[in-house]
């Protein structure tokens, strides 16, 4: 089991003691590092971090009981309705465990700022939520040797695989999401997915061309679009891919805001949903269902996601062994008004 | 300056030993019960508390130093990307001030249970946002003998006068959506607003009145609709209204998440928007200017709100005074595609 303590079981790690002998500190000094205080110098704070390391200290004794149990919920920023059904997600199951959530962003970046981690080394929550956000090694390290567990939800790829993680069936989501256009007839599908670093948009575009596989058909490197999952990822990339005339007749886009973007780009070109243009969601956030027309997207599970990385986090803080480290949710796909089949004339 | 402190200046407030003699326990006992502790029998603790309330007790000294500062963000629930646009307008002052936000909802309560609130006083924040939530009077006294002090994001019209709150001019964004209609020529102008007992609601239409009674022009008691602010309210209010004969031929919904509702109704009885239909919306949440027809809504400068609202938090926790203790931000109209003139045929 890791991300919270490292599994090499009977292994005995060093003593503050040994820690501030050897670094050359007193030991208030060491506890002071370790408890995420700023009152240290930072060449002194260097040395103690490198002599943590070197003995993979790890805190032996379990948080103290205080007047209340907390647990951080990280994102690398927030958007969208997405954002909030993680919340609801986490809540769903702290909220009967009394365990208050503090909530926090990375503003779009992916790795929390050392003065964040200080922030939580000092406060020493019962464990931490990242959510399509993780940490350095060197930051991993930290919280592990604190005793603080954590917790991905999503990932990027950066991970190793010993790091509990929850995501959703990325691949299968791709697959199903372009067999449906398939089986409507469709054979220039167009996929915009997020950025070429993050794994889920990998995983999906992998399903999108195992389901062209399966079929048999080539896929158009020309239809293969990337861009962030923003509203407006979704319109500069439905603009570009509709206003040609070699137009694809459907477009799969990475998130439901993206898709939202495509629509307005295809209702500004003229083009009638779904008679000359089908086009696919990723989340099924709750606007889907109610937009005009109605959106055909993979409901990604997002609020059992939280709610499972919520009770894996909760269990490592308790000292449980995680049965498995790493669970993806199934993904499924809703059709609505958004999709049908080409329009016989159609390119 | 109310709120944290009572403002009768001089006023000295007995001692905890006061309180303990007169309700005959000990000093640890109106101390447990001060800190929200459960390990006091309610009996006792109801004593203690009217003790307390009858000496209007004012803890003197400030929040002790801790590792960490927070404040308490509280939601009568979370709904659409309303709760995220205040979420990041509390983040847009607490981050730069080191200062961790702990989130929670009531799931559609208006009042906090008593649970919630021993937790806050066992934590002692800096202070409590409620978020069209508030406290009963016993409530309110007791964050205020613990010098927590707390602040209204727009209110449901039970708090005196004397309780900071930020909100923004409701009567004018019911005056200025409604002035808009009337000047592109509609005389059925339908309202559907929130519940009644929530005072935004009466605020916008009163502002909706003061439009028509501008324009010499009475209000159809029929057109005046109330529900709650979500999508389903917008939806099932809009058939309502518009599968009838006479129907309105402009619709002034009390959310943009009722307006969506609005559309899909107007949507499913074959109603053009904006040829056959114009509808308001409110609030101006990030999707209103993507959806087709892109829509006119009210702007509810959300999270200047929330902003304002922490930054007198935090002025309050720092022991100041607030100049003032109600402040109402300014709503605008954006004027999008769900709006026209009536067509010349429309009853």
């Amino acid at each position: 089991m890791a991300g919270a303590l490292p599994g090499s079981g009977g292994r005995r790690t060093a003593t503050i003691a040994v820690i501030a002998s050897e670094a050359g500190v007193s030991i208030t000094t060491v506890s002071k590092v370790l408890n995420g205080r700023s009152d240290v110098a930072p060449a002194t704070r260097a040395r103690i971090e490198a002599c943590l390391e070197r003995h993979q200290y790890q805190r032996r004794y379990r948080r103290q009981a205080t007047v209340s149990e907390q647990i951080d919920v990280v994102f690398h920023e927030w958007d969208s309705a997405w954002t909030l059904e993680i919340v609801s997600g986490v809540e769903s199951v702290t909220a009967g465990a009394k365990i208050d959530m503090v909530l926090s962003q990375l503003g779009g970046a992916h790795r929390p700022p050392q003065q964040w981690l200080d922030g939580v080394l000092a406060r020493r929550p019962l464990g931490v939520l990242f959510v399509l956000s993780n940490l350095t090694q060197t930051q991993r390290r930290q919280l592990e040797s604190r005793s603080i567990p954590f917790v991905v939800v999503d990932t990027d790829g950066a991970m190793p695989p010993s790091v509990p993680t929850v995501g959703s069936n990325n691949w299968n989501g791709g697959l199903i999401a372009t067999r449906h256009l398939l089986e409507l007839g469709h054979r220039r599908i167009a996929v915009i997915s997020g950025p070429t670093d993050v794994l889920c948009s990998r995983a999906r575009i992998a399903g999108f061309r195992s389901a062209h596989d399966e079929a048999g058909l080539a896929v158009d490197p020309g239809l293969v679009r990337h861009g962030n999952f923003h509203v407006m990822g979704g319109f500069e990339n439905g603009i570009a891919l509709l206003d040609r005339p070699d137009r694809p007749t459907a477009i799969f886009a990475g998130s439901d805001m993206q898709a939202l973007g495509v629509l307005r780009a295809a209702r500004q070109l003229g083009i009638d949903v779904p008679r000359d243009l089908s086009v696919v969601g990723y989340d099924n956030l709750s606007f889907s269902g109610w937009i005009g027309p109605s959106l055909t997207t993979v409901n990604q599970p997002l609020r059992e996601m939280a709610g499972t990385a919520t009770r894996m986090l909760l269990d490592l803080a308790r000292g449980n062994e995680l049965t498995t480290s790493r669970i993806d949710l199934a993904t499924e796909l809703i059709v609505r008004e958004s999709t049908a089949p080409p329009s016989p004339g159609a390119c």
